[in-house]
């Protein structure tokens, strides 16, 4: 059994600093980590949401995944991420069980992560990621 | 400042049965509490997530809110809940900020627990949801 914990939610937006204050202003959340990601067409950042995070993408690349999603449907949720201890185990896992993977090889992801993404059609209609992080829960 | 911890996701799906596998089977998600709620039209399940939760919601009022959604979008992700120590003063300080609330006054959610929703205009494009949960981080 994968042991898959919800490790945090992400929102596309137009502009990361005008999203921010929604959450820090008025949660209290705490920037932990801002990085551009050139390969993937985007700036991300993440917050500390209490046991887990919230993350805010900006599309760097106009005609990237990302800025297409925008255009078509404006800002808002774009993907829900799991944690597990052993992303490699769970992928394998998940391919034998059929499920539709996007990268079937871990790659790195914000804060040097290793992350893969599930299809939607195998995420309950909503584009999955997987996380492997060893952060102990707070 | 209102300390806003993530507290769950939501998923709209037309089957919750057909939908659980994909969180219990894949990720180990433990079944918390499941409840008929025929003032929104819905049924709703809630699952231990690791330190958050994860919602599953079906319609069961063909012309409620949750349908529209469902026939309109598909099945996917609905909302995203913060926990918050006091809900009534969340929503005070909120207001005062402009957020734009859905429910002005907390009401009961699933589980008991007092909720209240930030609209999407005021949520970075994602209906939100606040919730008063007093239950210690694991």
């Amino acid at each position: 059994m994968i042991e898959g914990r919800l490790h945090h939610v992400a929102y596309v937006v137009p502009d990361i600093d005008a999203a921010l204050p929604a959450f820090t202003e008025r949660f209290g959340m705490v920037e932990a980590v801002r990085e551009m990601m050139p390969a993937q067409g985007v700036e991300a950042l993440m917050m500390q949401a209490g046991p887990a995070s919230v993350e805010l993408i900006r599309p760097t690349d106009p005609d990237g995944a990302i800025a297409r999603f925008l255009d078509a449907r404006g800002p808002g949720l774009h993907h829900v991420a799991y944690a597990v201890d052993d992303i490699v185990v769970a992928l394998e896992r998940l391919a034998h069980q059929g499920v539709e993977l996007i990268d079937a090889e871990p790659r790195v992801g914000l804060g040097g992560h290793l992350v893969a993404f599930i299809h939607p059609r195998s995420g309950v209609g909503a584009l999955t990621e997987l996380v492997q992080d060893h952060r102990p829960a707070p």
